[in-house]
This record gives C-alpha cells, sequence and structure tokens, in this order.
C-alpha cells in the first residue's frame, strides 16, 4: 500500500475520501521560518474549488484549510505541517444507489478489485475531492519558490476541438486568470467557454489540455537516471485525476522532426549559455538548463455525464444506470491550479535535493 | 543526489557510464529461487545491441552480462543481484575534442552546471548505454511475470510521419521481431526502414514512436494517489532516454471526444467484469481492470547528428562543432527492448506491493 | 527534513506538537476490511495517559483519537488512516517563562540550532506527546498482529536500582497490568511504586527498564543485512523519547560470555526447528526463528526535575532556571504501551514485507 | 525483500556473498570532485582484513577495492560510485559438509526459513564479509567528514570481563591504532590479546564491547523523531553482524541515575553553548549539540568455534556437528573500522540532510 506520498525531501502525505470526514495531508520539507501566507494558500484553494463559475460543477464547496502542526505565530517550524479540510457537502444518500454498481471508466471495479472492499460515496479515495491536498502542498511550495523568483503558471490551451496554437512565448499569460475557463487568448477562451456550456446542456462531459510554463528555475534541477525532472513532471501530472498523456518541450511533434530541425544551439548571452529555440523545454538529459521549462497535460472527458450508460452490477448483472449527480463538464479550467501545485511540489523537491550536495 | 532507483519492491539501483569500466546494477525484490535464464537475458540485451543492423549505430558492442552475487546454481537466493556489463569499445580518444564543448540538445551543460565536473566521454553518465542495466533488471522481471502469464510487447508504431494506425488488437504483435524496425505490419516496416536509411544516409536522425501491450495483468495493480498504475509507467518511459511524451488508452486523442464517446461500458462475461472498447487503457482509477494494458512512447530524433553544428564551449565561446562518431540515426527500433523492461519491471513491483497485504 | 515517516510497507507518517492544535498521524499498510476495534485503540491510549495512577504526571489528558479518513462502517479501507488528538490541556502560558531559556538535557538548544525557529511550548515536537501517534498505529498493529496469533507485551523490569531479574520465561507476565507501575512481579511492583513516590518527593525524575516480549511470530521476519528485525527494533526503541540503551537476547552480557557457552543448539520437536536456550533472542542474522523475541530498553530520568538548575538563556547568559510544572517522575509506567507499540509497527511492517514475495 | 540500501542522501546499496564472486556496493551522494584518496580506503579495508595478526582469523583476504563506476581523474563525479572486491579465497569445498546442517546461532536456519533457499557456502550473504562494503562506503564518507573537520574513531573498551574503564576524555585515543587490539590503553590492550590468545587456544569465541567517539560534529544533525541521530547510529550499529546492543552516552547506566544528577547543565563558552558533563552523548532530542558524540556496541562472542556442538539437519535429524574451519576468536579489533565506517555514514547522510534546507 504505497503511493500516498510525493517527493523524497519536499514531501507530501495525503489522505481523505470524497465523503469521509474530510481530506488533507502532511507536508515535510518546509522551509523553517516561512511565512505561511494564509491568504495566499486560500486562494489557491478556490482556484480549484466547485462551483466557482458558470462552467464548473454546482456543488459548492467552501473548502477551507485548517493547519494542525507545523506552524507558530504565523510561521513554519521545520516540522511536518499536517492540514485538514473537512467535507461539508456531503451528501451521501446521493450515492446509496452506486453501492453496487461500476459506474463505467469510473474506479469503482478497480478499487472493489484491489482492496475486497471501497468507499462508494462519491468515488472514496479515487474522487478529485483528494486533489485538495495536492493544492495545498502545492502552494506551501510556491511560496518557497516566489523568493527564489521561480515562477509556475499553468493555462488551458485546449478544449475538445478548440485549441491555442500560439506558443507560450507569444502570451500575456497572466489574461489567463481574468477569465472563467483560464486561457490567454480571450477569443480562444470565449469559444471554449461555449463549447463547454453547450457540453454541459448536452448533459455530456469533454476533454482538454492544460499547459504548463515554470520560468526562472536555476539550471541543476533533476536527478538522472529515474528521476530526470520531466519524468517526476511527467508521474506527477499522470497522478491526477483525468489525465490521459504528458509531454514537454518539443513532445510528439518531435517524433515528426529532423535532428537537424530539433537541436536546439547554444548562444552564450551576458556570460550564459542559453538556447534561442528551447525545444528541449528547459531540460536536457532530465537537468534543467535554465530556460523556461514547459509541458502539457491531457485530460480525457471526466466519466460521469448526465446520461443513461449501460454498466454491471456487483453481482454481475448487466443493468442501465440513470442519470443523475452533479458534475464538471470539463475540468480543465479547475485543474490549472492542480497541474501547477504538482509541478511546484516537483521544482522544490528538486531545489532541496540539489542543495543537499552543492 | 537520488534518483538511481527504480521501484519499491522489485528495484533496479543503476550504475555506470558509457566509457568508464562498465554499467550495470543491483537488483532487489527477484524471487527466491527463479531460474535465472541466462541465454533469455542475454537475447533481450542483444536485442538493444548497437550494431545489431544496418540501420542501427556501426558502433559494435557485444554486451554480455556478469552476475557478481544473488544466485547459485542458476537460481536466484533472494539476495540483491549484482551484475555488471563491461565497457570494451572505448574509444575515449574519440571524445577529447568535446571535453570543452556543449553539444547541441545533449545533457554536457546540464551535468556541468548541476555537478560542477562531468564525465565527457561518450556522454558519461547520460548516455544511453545506461539502459543496458534496466534491460537486464527487465528481463529478470520478465522471467517473473512469465510465471504469472503475463506479457510485455513493444513495437515501433511510427518513424517520423510514417505512422502505423492499426489498433494492436488487428495485428500479430509477434511479427515485429521479424524485421529490424520492429514493426509488426511488414509493409509499414519496409517503408519505416526506407526511412531510417534515408536519414542516415542524410547524417541526419529522425524520431519515432514505440508502442507497448501488456497482456494478462490481473486486476487490482497499481497504487493510488500518486503511484498511479500509468503514473509510474510514465515516469519509467519518461526516464529513457530522448523521451518526450508518454500517453496512455485514449491518450491524447481523448482530449476531442465527449464523455459519452470516451467511456468503456462494462459488460459481464464468464463472470468476469469486462469492457469491450477500454478506452481506458487497461486501467482505472489508476489500478489495471484487467483488460490489455497499452500506451505510446514519443521519442525525439537523437541528437547526434553527422553535421557541422553552431554551439559553445565551456568558455562561453560561439564554436561550430564538427561533424564526428557514430549513432543511431532512428532509436526506436533499439528503444523496443529498453520500453518492454521499463514496462515490466513497473508490473512486477505493482504486484510484489499488491502481494504484500492480500 | 527526514524521520516523520516509520515503516516501508506498515508505515506511520507523525505530526504534531506538545502545545500545538494536536497530535496524529497517517497510517498505510492496514489490511483492507481490518476490524478497527475503537476501544481496543482508546484502552491503548489510556494506558500510555497521563494522570492515568498516583506515580505519573497529575497532568490529566483524556486523549480521544479521532479517525478522519481510511474507514468506513468501523472497517479499515486500504487507504490511508489518518487520525487526530486534539490537544486540551493547553496551558501554553505556563511556558512563557521557557521561551528563550535552554533546558538542560532537553531539545531546546538542538531544535533551536537545527531549525533556527523553535516551538518552546512544552516541547514542541520533542514532547513526549508525540509518542501518542505511535501507539495508536502501534494498536492498529496489533489488531492486524492477532489475527495471526502474535502477541506484544512489555513491561517495567527495572526502576532506579531495583531490578527484576527473573527471566520472562519464568513469570506470568499478565500480572503487569494488574499493578500501575507494569511489573510483572508484585513484590518488586511495590518496590518500585515506592521509589518512584519517594523520587516524586524528592522533586527528582529516575530512569528504568523496559522489557519487552513478542510471542509466536514466525520464522523468517527481518531483513538482511541493514533492516536486520533487531536493528530496525533497536531505531525504533531508541527513537522513543529518553531511551539511552537498547539491548536483545543476551545482549550486553554476551559480551562477557564464551561461543561455546552462548551458541544455542538447535533440537528438533514437532518437527520443527526449535532452540531451548534462546539467547539468540528469537532472531538469528537478522532473521526471526520462531522462538521468543525479547529485549530491553534503557530510560534516563526524564530531563524535567521540580529543582532549580543552572544553565542559559537565548543570548548565552548563564541563569538559573527556576523549578515549575509537572511532569513524570519515572517514565517507564507510561513508556511500556509505547515499546509495545514500536515492537508491533516493525512486526507488522516485517511481516507485509516478507508476504510480498512469498 | 528490503533491507540492502542504508542512508537517505548518504546511501550504500550493499551486494554480495561470502563465496559468491565477490562483494560490493553502489554508493550515492559522493560530493562531486570529492578525491577520492584510493591510498586511505584500502588502509581502512586492511584494517578490517582477515590475517591482519595474531589475534585474527587465519584466513588471508588481500581485498582490494576496484571502482566500476562515478570517478574519472581520481575524482568523484556525482555519479553513483560502484565498487567489487572480488572473493579469491573461495574454498567452497570447505562447505559442502555444511549443506544441509543448521549451524547453531548462525543464520542458516533463519535464511533457509525466510527464502526457501540459501547459499550455505561460508555463511552466504550473512557473512561478515558483507561488511566490506561498509568500509569502503565508510572510508568514502570520512573523505567527506574530513574537509569539515569531522573525525570519527573507535576502540575495543571491552574484552569478556577485561574492561577499560577510563572515559574516552581521558585517554589518547591514537594509541589504540599501535596494537593489534585497538585499545587506547596499552596495558589493557595487552590483557586483551591474552585473553583472545588464550580463547583461541580453548577452541572457543569471546565477545567485547567497541566504543566510539565523534568529535567536532556540528550542532543540528539529526531528524526527529523516528530519525533522531542515535536512533539511526543505533540501527547501524545493531545491522553489524553479532551485534547485541547499543547505548549511547550515559546509556544503561542512566537507568539507575536521578535526573537531578543526570542532567547536562549548560553554560556559555567562546559564545557557544557548551555542555561540561555532556550525558547526553552529544545529542539531545535526537540532534547532535556540538558536543562529543559517543556510544558503545556489545558484539557477542561469534558462533563459529573449533568445538564440536549438537545442532539439525535439514531433515531435522539431530546430529553431532564436527568442529572445522578458521574463525575470528574475537572479532571486536576487526569491527573497529566497521563501527567507524556505519557511523560516518550516519553523519554524512544526516549532513547532507541538513543541508538540504539550510
Amino acid at each position: 500500500m504505497a503511493g500516498n506520498t510525493f517527493g523524497t525531501l519536499y514531501k507530501l502525505t495525503s489522505f481523505g475520501e470524497s465523503h469521509g470526514r474530510g481530506v488533507g495531508g502532511i507536508i515535510e520539507g518546509v522551509a523553517p521560518g516561512l511565512e505561511l501566507d494564509a491568504d495566499f494558500i486560500q486562494q489557491e484553494l478556490d482556484r480549484r474549488r466547485p462551483g466557482q463559475s458558470a462552467i464548473t460543477t454546482p456543488r459548492d464547496e467552501s473548502d477551507r484549510v485548517e493547519f494542525i502542526s507545523g506552524v507558530m505565530d504565523g510561521k513554519a517550524t521545520g516540522t511536518p505541517l499536517a492540514f485538514v479540510i473537512w467535507n461539508k457537502d456531503q451528501k451521501s444518500g446521493d450515492y446509496d444507489n452506486l453501492k453496487d454498481i461500476y459506474r463505467p471508466s469510473h474506479a469503482d471495479y478497480t478499487y472493489q478489485s484491489k482492496y475486497g472492499i471501497r468507499d462508494h460515496r462519491g468515488g472514496g479515495r479515487s474522487s478529485a475531492r483528494e486533489t485538495i491536498a495536492r493544492v495545498v502542498a502545492g502552494a506551501v511550495a510556491k511560496l518557497m519558490l516566489n523568493k527564489l523568483g521561480v515562477s509556475v503558471q499553468a493555462y488551458v490551451s485546449q478544449v475538445g476541438t478548440i485549441r491555442l496554437d500560439k506558443m507560450h512565448t507569444d502570451m500575456d499569460l497572466s489574461v489567463a486568470e481574468s477569465n472563467i475557463v483560464r486561457c490567454p487568448d480571450p477569443e480562444i477562451a470565449k469559444m471554449m467557454i461555449e463549447k463547454i456550456d453547450e457540453t454541459r446542456k448536452a448533459h455530456d462531459s469533454i476533454g482538454g489540455v492544460v499547459s504548463c510554463i515554470i520560468k526562472n528555475a536555476p539550471a541543476g534541477l533533476g536527478d538522472p537516471v529515474f528521476d530526470k525532472l520531466h519524468a517526476r513532471l511527467g508521474q506527477a501530472m499522470l497522478s491526477i485525476n483525468a489525465v490521459k498523456g504528458f509531454e514537454y518541450g518539443s513532445g510528439f511533434n518531435a517524433v515528426e522532426m529532423l535532428g537537424s530541425a530539433h537541436n536546439d544551439e547554444f548562444y552564450t548571452s551576458d556570460g550564459k549559455v542559453r538556447s534561442r529555440t528551447n525545444r528541449s523545454g528547459g531540460i536536457q538529459g532530465g537537468i534543467s538548463n535554465g530556460e523556461e521549462i514547459y509541458f502539457r497535460v491531457a485530460f480525457k472527458p471526466v466519466a460521469t455525464i448526465l446520461k443513461d450508460q449501460k454498466t454491471v452490477d456487483k453481482e454481475g448483472n448487466e443493468i442501465v444506470m440513470k442519470a443523475r449527480g452533479r458534475h464538471d463538464p470539463c475540468v480543465v479550467p479547475r485543474a490549472v491550479p492542480i497541474v501547477e501545485a504538482m509541478a511546484a511540489m516537483v521544482l522544490t523537491d528538486a531545489l532541496l535535493i540539489n542543495k543537499s550536495y552543492l
């Protein structure tokens, strides 16, 4: 029963189910003396919050983090930072009908297979509500990165077939947070919002892509050979609910390229070794090279839809599952802070490992 | 300095540089009593070997594994299985000219940044020669999986723009090993080989995709929430040299789909819960569901090409690096056994973790 | 910032300070389906509780455990079992005078040195209140061990110079819980209680020894070479507050013995390989051999005493610290359940590791 | 199958059996650029070497370390340092008679129980020959500690009943290496040597104690709560073959003391917080306080003796095992460098962890 801890020195151990008492975690590796900016942490949670806009699930969960340990007078003491977010909107009764049903493309059947027992209420541990713990640990990591000038920003770059084709270097990314779909191009954002709205009305769900940019990361982060920086980023992103793919730098496009067209020539600027093309995505041989790190994360359409579906129950009877419940028609807008959180954790961990032998 | 160990219970700790004394590793978690089929292990190494065909690098490295511990009378004893493959073809002199040069899109600059010192000969630790250790540990993992009837097979599904579009379920995968590019479709294979040959003659390199299929994996493998089976597969694949992307099941294609079209309906067959469509790629909520597990791995064109390139040296001078050396025009044919090896390790590790509490 | 997790597969990650919001932890590796007997867990906490008898600290802390996750309908689900015990008796004001003082033989100075910041209230993280989390995780481990018939029992075998010299095999250990000092010999218990009472009246503290016996552990537990069963037990015990030494089997007495007198001859009984003398303490080469496992743990007199003491403050001024506060004159009676808890965790972890490859 | 790796950031993963091809390991966390002083490393191995004096086993093993990776031009590159010491003196035939016998107080029976298979030749993995890997990793750790002025020195303080009662602070420890028993008091050393010689002639073995002193360790090392510095030292020492007990600072003597007599008063000297009495053994709350760290390690008489002994074979038959083979009458003189090596590894690991967040 592994899998609940992420990181080597900056570590989150996460707990909690959708409809248990609460979700939370223990964060280790927080810099002693760090000011735990409560407003910032709450703001990050609010970016993830259900019910925040017309295109997210109408479940209204005003999640508030409660720190239990590791903090005194607003500062981290260097001891484990435990926190909990109590579950409030626990309509467990909603789920009684799902007790014996394996919902299509959900984790009901696999949890039952693995553990021989499962918490069926709202997906239990497999619920995306678990990502709250990640957002908290990511917010604390961001506070540590901020001190070094490292920034992590994600945005929505695709919803269904509506795709933002501009490179991140050609946009003002700060625009992303000014619209509810979190796309830095206002025109494309509008189309995405319409698409999501249309999907919602059709009682369906739709996939999307979140892109993420890390600026000012120093060269030298990442640990060959198995913990290459992009391999850890990949694991981090693929561990988020509904993610089906990950690519960094030139990604899958690199497949069709020739080496002569793909290689990043080095040049020197202000005494620093630089590359103009950065198809490497800021990482070479698994180690950051000082250029911007960028990657893309593919999300499937969420499995919960408001349509009747064929499936089976625990006894193996083939049944029709009635449409019911509340859900996000498209998760990517709310996935943006989660992607950032995981990236911030990976970066902070790599920074701490690097410091240990410098 | 983390990063040299992969796995929790089935573990490889890897060592070695391209032009040091040798490469190798320590494998833990081998089933006591397992017959270590030396021929099979060597055969796996031979599939990875440079110089094996007209489309791979002409470097001829007849890598032979030497076990140092953990084995008696051909059987694993349950203690650490240490092994080494001595480096023979060490033309270090070839690399003297690279001592002070940062090759474009290689790890020269990043290793120097991270460690303040680097082994410049043939890429040192960042050389793909390190993957030999993975193939050995993967071969041993396969021997353990074989006993359970679990098979892992990879093949080349794309070279440049030449793409095999058939689903794995519509092909005889055993055909893959009958051609030098390792593609299960003989027609496409021929085109791929021509493409690679043409690239080689142009002194260039080209990217590709390796697909991998895992059959007969039992339901229940994988550990929520951070060690989801596909997250571990993703880290494993992204840790292989030249990999830029990973997707499983419907992958990036899921982005453009509606939930109603993407969801896998369950049905019952022979008392087992099954899905016909398997867009989930055999994994739901990070746990295997008993269907075939499949994923795709994107490889960039390798950075070594036989063309002059602009770059900088250690002192920051902008220079032109002369074309020189031997390289693979396309790594994917030789990457096939490496992808299989990493997948076999992930599966075996997940199996052992699962056994610990069943 | 390592150190807050104990175990490989059966794991406790602990958090909390003496005068923060609470203490608690996350337990991983709990068998899915295990009945979490709340009464038993509470009873274990009560055995550790301050204020339980005339010879313990008069601080009255009615610690009650609250499970937040990992449990449904009283059964463990196999997901992380998070729990918290809220701090109630928080007289932080009591500690204002200690804010800038380094108490002799306490961890005030070392925490300040390590972290540059510390929670001075009641010792913060270094308080023995942290051991509550261990008792909870140990109680759950005991529930798992009970199913296999494995028992773990500790008792007080020495207080100051009053020493119980009988071997555990010559006593009825169940007697231990019938007196407040937890010694299985009623006569010796009486003397110990008097000794502690006298020490309390003298405003002083005194050391002691806790012995522990594990019965019915199967052969094969423990992992060579660094995780030998007794090495893990040793780390576990030495991590308990105030512990200064650990010995198992013949222990320090073995030093003066000849091999011919120390070796345990094997014989056969009911088809099992047995040893009569068991100077090995049930462990050979770091692996259990099926005999009783036994060890002794040395506790120093606790550092808090009701006497004035010379010390220094944060500015380096030499001062006299006034006697104040509430404390245990002798910790060993309350340490008994903590020793058992750590032993139960080590055993359970070793059992799970063993199962992974059987 | 855990247990072959020691350390978090400074890590040794060990392999090898007594009569396999060789023993060795992989060291991670070596400072990039560190000069690997080959003479010093060999000298440490020579201190451990069998056959080095009249009071050790007559087996002559001129163990020479061979580094395979992680080093270039005599300097560590920061990549894994793999090494092997080939087994030369492999008289496997000597052990044919032991194939089916469980030697008293050896690990034969427990390995067989655990793995269902064992390498019977010379104890296989349970042989003390495995400690060679520790000495190499400890020697490299010492090279790192030397740069910080931290020294680790062990010596023999007891053989049988012959006990050195002086405190380490009252002796010139450098004297220890000038006699074959490694005791800093020449008079006591002579008595110890005579005792061992007498034991050897009696075809028996005898126990002993190794004491160890760490000087100039900075304050702040060690990680609460489970990885307290002394808990890690304890695990490290208890993992050495034949060790039965560990105590640090006042150790088991603390049991009989009152708090008022045991507490270390602080004073200030040269602006540093100091303690004169140091009964804490340089560690408070699991963290070093800048004073000397000292501890004692109890070794049993080794199980191999040249006397006939009763035991059982694999089939459970009770038999008499004939005296045979070569062994150390007392292991403590050769254990001195092993104790130092483990201590150096623990210290180096704690230093690296500490650096990660300073």
